[in-house]
């Protein structure tokens, strides 16, 4: 088969090269893709968000597209159906950098760092400042997937109360309990750390208001490593503003990149980085050990194949 | 039994008092001690450094001394053993916010806290700063008592390689492996984390040199919430003046407080924090605990008493 990866893979595409020689790889960026390289390629390894209708219409052959992130929410997926292209995407492989972030967020707010490094900046020496601790407190996972059910089995080795929320209500290893989307009010009520890991779809759009926050509470600290879409902005805003909850720890927002003047900046009570939680030094081995597993179940397994994305769900 | 805290436990002398009506209870602080308070008391509740030999000579029917703290490296140890009194201190209380802090200095560096921080205070939104993983990483733990242990189940639920040192190079439970002391260097350089626990001994004080950073190495990250004395400082200031480690958290020091002109402020690859990891809302009352244990066994049955500091160690 043709296959084009987008994505500069360096010594691995080599090493595929090497392992699947009945293949025929090549590496070129979307936009640099000639009519000769659309009207061959059959697998299409991509992460380039320019991945739209008009292209897939101009590759006849495409039977597979590894996306190597893992929101498909972009994505021309009505097209991709249609032309009966497989999707795969990288579920699983941003687990471990994730679930590693959210207990960076929690330390930074729970272990006081800010405050200390301050202090350190001043030259000073005193022991007033007080830490939380993360013991027998509970943290709530908004999302059973992957990455939550990874962070699960470490909060329960910091002792903490874990539990998760899904469009079920099933229980699950690794989470205490487990409530109903419909019912996650009851569990954020419970909750000290609430912890946003939902994909976009239909369903997630704006799915938090006040009252959301209202039942996490004055002490409650909110992470949102899912999408920034889960809460329209400006109720998020006021319910920082209006200490509705105590803290949040953002890696995601409605529109991205933030601009420098977007009020959140002016807040006292967040932390915020640039949607990084997810990136890795490990990433594109651990997308392409999914690709290769796949690649040797072959284009005609795709019951076989791992991470096919439901495109009627969205993830 | 007339037992003094010097302890400040509010409610949890009440509730003292309230469980055990067969014994006398009182809170004053150490130097407020009244003669009659000092001639009486057969059990004392403290961690006042001023508890030294002179106020003990002043205690004629003190029979146990139970320390709040871990260290007992600044009480009147010959003394206490020459009177025959036991001593009993907060071993254990401290593992689980030392614990949680281990990981917080982790977070800290291996996560660009501070970094992205100061991107957030400039408004910045760009995504080149990159973070390490905590797995497969190996973390080794100078000391393999109950902080280590606990830390050591943390680490493993990040899948983390977890390295024990102690004196006798014995295997224990949640450790991958474990060296004895005088191995240690051979630990140090499969170690990306060095994490040093150890209590202040006549074994422990400048136990580190020069070639034990050489060991850890340029990527090393040294974390020390054990006690300042493990190495001379001058020996510590040039292994990160020269880089020879990449980076160290600190809680404790050589001399504290430390100097607000203490060279180790001047260091950009240092995070240091007054002595602080050991604090906890909870301390009291997990120390008390042990208290509790021991007051239910009797003073008359010594050998069922938890936490007896074995005066010939020193911890």
């Amino acid at each position: 088969m043709n296959i084009i990866s987008n994505v500069k893979l360096g010594n691995i595409l080599d090493e595929l090269s090497a392992q699947f020689p009945e293949h025929k790889f090549k590496s070129v960026a979307l936009k640099e893709m000639t009519e000769e390289d659309k009207r061959n390629v059959e697998v299409l390894i991509s992460y380039d968000n320019k991945l739209d209708a008009a292209f897939i219409q101009e590759c006849p052959e495409l039977k597979w597209i590894a996306w190597y992130a893992a929101g498909v929410n972009k994505l021309p997926l009505q097209t991709i159906r249609d032309k009966n292209i497989i999707l795969t995407n990288a579920r699983g492989v941003h687990k471990v950098q994730i679930s590693e972030y959210i207990f960076s967020y929690i330390m930074t707010d729970y272990k006081n760092v800010l405050a200390y490094y301050a202090l350190q900046q001043e030259k000073g020496y005193h022991t007033e400042i007080r830490h939380k601790e993360l013991y027998e407190k509970t943290i709530c996972f908004i999302g059973t997937g992957e990455i939550p059910t990874y962070a699960a089995t470490i909060a329960q080795a910091f002792n903490m109360n874990v539990i998760g929320i899904n469009t079920t209500g099933n229980s699950k290893a690794s989470f205490d309990k487990v409530y109903k989307i419909e019912e996650r009010r009851k569990a954020f009520e419970q909750s000290d750390i609430i912890v946003n890991v939902l994909p976009e779809t239909n369903e997630t759009i704006d799915l938090l208001d006040m009252e959301d926050f209202k039942a996490m509470g004055e002490d409650a600290l909110f992470i949102n490593v899912g999408r920034g879409t889960i809460v329209k902005e400006d109720i998020f805003i006021k319910a920082l503003t209006d200490k509705v909850i105590r803290f949040a720890c953002l890696d995601v927002f409605y529109k991205e990149p933030l601009e420098s003047d977007h009020p959140l900046y002016q807040l006292d009570n967040v932390i915020l980085t640039p949607h990084i939680t997810g990136l890795s030094t490990h990433y594109n081995r651990r997308a392409t050990n999914i690709f290769i597993d796949n690649l040797k179940a072959g284009i005609d397994n795709r019951d076989k194949f791992k991470n096919v994305v439901d495109i009627s769900k969205g993830y």
